[in-house]
């Protein structure tokens, strides 16, 4: 048996319509969009419109031009963070943001001198938005915040964070790595000034593609990271003002933003209630079969309405990562060991530098699967 | 008929290779490289680094690691651009650099205060090396020059300008993307600092794909343009400062990447100097056929051996996209007029705002391809 939790790292099972619609394009067109004059290249450029038409819907934006498209989630935080930060400027931060913030933040603290404030956090993962509006200075610019933790899945208050955002007027940056395609994300409601998702996560598309979605106003303010030819205004040697287009310049990563197309779809067709729900069944399983064991550690809320299907555990007197290889050998069951990319995160959860093993489920995953999962740890357990 | 002219845009017909990597890596693995502790995640690191090796032979590297993955060559050109120029640094470019060296430049004047000199070049996009050396003073640092014009094709002598680099102890940045898969490029002899490529075009690979090879003693100065989770030095707040992670933050583009692989190795098996040679043959029927309508001016070097297979040209009293139309409209001949996101070319060839239209050829164009391109054309011209 083969049991995938590492859903937090990357969707593995994808709707079919992903696979189908990448064989389509590269069968059929295989063209690159907007930048020929012929039918076959503007059926490249409308069916990536299509697909920011069908992200501008899921993610609830006034203009399809709001969605830019980047190689991933990172590349989509750089460009918030470096576009808007100045000299001087003082950020916010909660304390279990991924290196995909901290490692650019720390870049700006050695080179734009900006200041970094973490938010005071729980072990578990909370921040009381109090303690947010305490730390604002005259040159708070910015509060970024992940939608939820990738090591324990905890839930941060991104609604109350935009609402202090909004009220003192900073830029508000949403990392929803871990919950777009899961948990409902209203931009027009959410107060955030950029809201940037991964493609292959739980929005089921392929690896390198993601992107952000922004108001039209921080998009004047905010400079590109990169900038190149658009197939727009060709005559020009700046790079154009206007969304898309300024923030995304060479070719674009059509096969992965087609088979995104088809996830979207997908989950448009689909209710994310529905999905949530699948998610809260299988993680309140998990949470109740893995707290039974006398010498895990279970981290995070440990309540599954507070987190996402992440879940962060230590076995007493075990090292992860040989519990993760034990896992996959005789089990089959992929988990990921260690720091997961987030050393801020686990230092205040108390597990640096030693880490833990995740567990990350996705709603295709199976009670029995779930079952063999906890089976599993049984008989590892008992041999220790 | 379809007859597909605009492989400088992107190579429409890839080898079977390409799309059975595509569709093994995403039905049979589709898991994180070097993102977990299991074989599978293990399995997609291995096809990433095969992919490294295969290209670092392809481009004859000491070390796999030299090569840098980015998701396109315009992103790859940026961080050489940004990642070594500072404040006050005077850089020389071609007169026929596309926007992808153009705009950043452009900003970097704005924001760091650089300068830069367009080394003379002929409307036929000929420099004289002695023209670049005679331009260097004090603070000049870097010369960037494309391997070939996006527009007219014409070949530049980035042999002589990386000696002249050299010599100077300049940076010397080379633009592969219309000729990295056609014309050989050995690293090693090419007195590069960097050499970009894009995957999609003459490599055959899929689009969303591209990247850098470059000296380790450069890579120790140049600055990466993101940073972020790399799965590398988890423990660390820091960007890794080895090669290849130092440039390549969050998740990868494994579709992009496996079907590269499968192209490079692809073109591996097959000579190289074969390509070339059908390119050449090609390119002689396409430009002695185009010479002999009375009503067309042929722009470039019009000898094949001193460019690639990449025709610009316009017809008198005819607006080049109105051909374009005329040419996928009735014949089902795909080209790309206009500006071709090089204004700087346009200008330096004497076509600028109007632009031309422009054919580009692959090695799996066919004579009879050829023969249907020129008649059609004569019966365009019969008309008017």
């Amino acid at each position: 048996m083969q049991v995938y939790m590492d859903n937090a790292a990357t969707s593995k099972q994808k709707p079919e319509e992903v696979f189908k619609a990448i064989e389509s394009f590269f069968k059929k067109i295989n063209c690159n969009p907007g930048r020929g004059g012929y039918g076959l290249s503007l059926d490249a450029g409308r069916w990536v419109m299509e697909t920011r038409e069908l992200i501008g819907k899921f993610f609830n934006l006034k203009q399809a031009s709001q969605v830019v498209f980047t190689p991933n989630i990172t590349v989509a935080l750089n460009i918030a963070l470096k576009g808007l930060l100045q000299r001087g400027d003082h950020v916010l931060i909660s304390g279990v943001e991924h290196n995909a913030v901290v490692r650019p933040l720390t870049a700006l603290k050695k080179y734009r001198g900006i200041e970094v404030s973490v938010i005071p956090t729980s072990p578990q993962g909370h921040i009381e938005s109090d303690d947010a509006r305490k730390l604002i200075k005259p040159n708070t610019k910015m509060i970024v915040c992940t939608h939820a933790s990738n090591v324990m899945g905890t839930l941060l208050p991104i609604e109350e964070l935009g609402r202090i955002a909004a009220e003192h007027e900073l830029y508000f940056i949403v990392d929803a790595a871990q919950t777009a395609g899961v948990l409902p994300l209203d931009f027009e409601k959410l107060h955030a000034s950029v809201l940037t998702f991964t493609g292959h996560k739980h929005l089921l598309g392929p690896m390198g593609i993601g992107g952000f979605c922004v108001k039209e106003d921080v998009a004047r303010h905010m400079l590109p990271l990169y900038e190149g030819g658009t197939g727009s205004i060709s005559d020009k040697e700046e790079q154009p003002d206007f969304l898309p287009d300024k923030f995304e310049s060479g070719t674009l990563n059509t096969l992965g933003i087609v088979g995104l197309g088809g996830a979207v779809k997908y989950l448009l067709q689909k209710d994310l209630s529905e999905v949530r729900n699948r998610e809260l069944e299988l993680t309140q399983k998990l949470l109740t079969g893995l707290k039974q064991f006398p010498n895990v550690t279970v981290y995070g809320p440990q309540d599954e309405k507070l987190q996402t299907g992440t879940i962060a555990l230590n076995v007493e007197g075990v090292d992860n990562a040989e519990l993760c290889f034990v896992l996959d050998e005789q089990f089959g069951i992929m988990t990921r060991p260690g720091l997961h990319c987030a050393p801020l995160a686990h230092r205040t959860m108390g597990t640096f530098p030693e880490g833990v093993l995740r567990l990350s489920l996705g709603h295709y995953t199976t009670e029995e699967e779930i079952d063999y999962v906890l089976e599993s740890m049984e008989k590892i357990l008992a041999v220790i």
